[in-house]
């Protein structure tokens, strides 16, 4: 076969799988994201062997998962993060510590490195805004007192889990000095408080022609530019170049109805965003299955990744009684792409092992699977 | 700087290059593709140094031509096909026939060889729907009948185009024996003619859920699966992947306002398109300019190229009257991205040298660049 061929018949396949086995676990009621990632799982070196990590899909993957922090930074308006109040923090910040320590010390305490412990340490920490979200508003409870403090929480610590996972990031890239440790978090953090207090201003100043002879949308245009821009800035200074989309995101989320362009973003989410989580399913080396001691381990990491958010989170709720704060604190469960994101860095950086890619795969998957069905258990007749 | 960040940087710079530089084209009321390859030509190896053809810059501008010529599909409904009639076939077939014989018989005179003849003739058949439809609307003349025989024989123009260059390319590949190009004839004109004839029943028969809870838009996926699957089955058989995504377009023409695509194709269309536009002016190898003789040669060749449509169309339209004669004529010259596509096929396949390439995007610029004023004139005053 041609190479332009094999070249389109792989993006195709790669594609439609995503697309199908993301429609049939909708299906049945659990996240699309979880049999994208099985297409890439089956379509890759272990199974059908038809998609091979190359420049191209990997390119692609990372455009797309460009696009989804951009889009994720696009749900978030910075005025509801200050509206979020003292309880959603207190949530985030012990959801973050407890399952940071949690995941750190078991990972030390079975003989892992201190930098794969503390990508483990990291993947433990973010939760996945979108499932929970979308659970809540599948179940028309969004405007609870509980889903407000959920979501609250749950952008603080997409956003600190960010900043960690810049910090973590740039760390293992060989910056280890305390000076130069320093000057990463100095950098990571100034970039990401300008961008959050000045951002939405610089935005809000652009006025952009709607339906100009060259474009059906500048705005579109100009929110491309932004998200490409910004993270081509932040993987210039060591950063992870999501953490630049994200903050685009962000910077624009108070403009995007005025600005319409939800759609349209929406439309690349669909079609370059699968290719990333197939890409990712294609990396998980089924081999490292083979050995028992990595399954139980997963099992473990998986476990403490459910009880470290539960009692981090619940803690920060436990005023509200002790029915909501274990709602609360299991909503702030899934991992979801956040976990991954963090396997990937630390996989690509050749920090972590493929085994300890592997476990953090497995942790994401379950927390992301058992969130649905127990939520809906625990906010049942309640409105 | 690290693999990543120069990869991204890449991928923003060609993309604001592009919008840039298509701006003020357009700023200056001439068609934002010539911007868009200009861009190409600066930040290309010869000039700047910033972008070189990788697998991964080649990949997504195949990508973007793919979505490209999948918009020009959706732009042609089939019925509009069957309701030109008899003017505008004759007009386009005669405005075929000229022009590749013009081009083929200079080149071959001025000593190319027979596939490099070839390829040229075919980059001189298909007009650029597109610009001048910009064009027209831009005047408001669009219902005319001068205007409506003008876009009718570019579409029956496009699609006779794109057979040909199905075929050339084909033969180019190595099946020179007249049966197996006979077998490559009849594979392209099957394939072309059950998709125009049954794919829009096809498509018809589709009915997508609306509003899934798994996309926004399922019509959107499946129109996305049709453009990717046609185009893999197009290169299959040895076409061009282009025609493939063409004909899908086609398919889908009548159900784009029901289905509700056309705003998110053209988000694609935004972020994708230019890509290729970008490598297309990259892949210029200025050098070939400091041969007098290759200048020479495109300007001669962009001559006939204008004539012999002028010639070729007005001869179809002659009993319009002169004067709408020399309209229609004038309004088939600019080739725009047909011939460009044309140009890098013959490229790709080693078919044409560098120089007949530069000689093939030279008469693509003059002729597209010449279009809009000319025809603004023609026109003035006419209602």
């Amino acid at each position: 076969m041609e190479h332009t061929t094999q070249v389109l018949l792989q993006l195709f396949l790669m594609f439609a799988a995503a697309k199908l086995l993301g429609a049939v676990f909708m299906r049945f009621r659990q996240p699309a994201v979880i049999g994208e990632i099985l297409a890439g799982v089956i379509l890759g070196p272990y199974v059908l062997k038809i998609v091979s990590p190359s420049e191209l899909t990997m390119g692609i993957a990372e455009i797309g998962v460009i696009i989804l922090l951009f889009t994720v930074g696009l749900e978030i308006k910075p005025n509801d993060l200050l509206r979020v109040g003292g309880r959603a923090t207190l949530v985030a910040v012990l959801g973050i510590i407890i399952p940071f320590a949690g995941g750190f010390f078991y990972m030390r305490y079975v003989g892992h490195s201190t930098l794969e412990s503390v990508f483990t340490g990291t993947a433990l920490v973010a939760t996945s805004v979108g499932i929970t979200a979308r659970v809540l508003a599948d179940m028309n409870i969004l405007n609870t007192e509980v889903a407000r403090v959920i979501l609250g929480a749950a952008v603080v610590d997409d956003i600190l889990g960010m900043i960690l996972l810049a910090i973590v990031s740039s760390v293992s890239e060989g910056h280890v000095s305390y000076l130069s440790l320093g000057v990463v978090i100095g950098e990571a953090v100034a970039f990401t408080l300008v961008v959050v207090f000045w951002g939405s201003r610089v935005v809000g100043r652009i006025r952009p022609r709607m339906n100009s002879v060259y474009s059906r949308n500048p705005a579109f245009i100009i929110s491309l530019l932004a998200c490409l821009g910004l993270s081509v800035a932040a993987s210039y200074i060591g950063m992870a170049a999501i953490i630049g989309a994200f903050l685009a995101g962000l910077a624009i989320a108070d403009h995007r109805e005025e600005w319409g362009i939800t759609e349209r973003i929406y439309a690349l989410y669909e079609f370059l965003v699968p290719f990333f989580f197939v890409v990712m399913g294609a990396q998980l080396n089924l081999r490292t299955f083979l050995d028992r001691s990595i399954i139980a381990t997963a099992l473990i990491i998986s476990t403490i990744a459910i009880l470290t958010k539960l009692i981090g989170c619940g803690l920060g709720a436990f005023k509200m009684g002790a029915r909501d704060a274990i709602r609360i604190g299991f909503g702030m469960v899934p991992r979801g792409e956040v976990g991954i994101i963090v396997g990937l860095v630390g996989l690509r950086l050749h920090t972590i092992s493929d085994a300890v890619y592997s476990i953090v795969i497995v942790m994401t998957i379950i927390t992301t699977l058992m969130a649905p069905p127990v939520l809906r258990l625990l906010f049942k007749g309640s409105k």
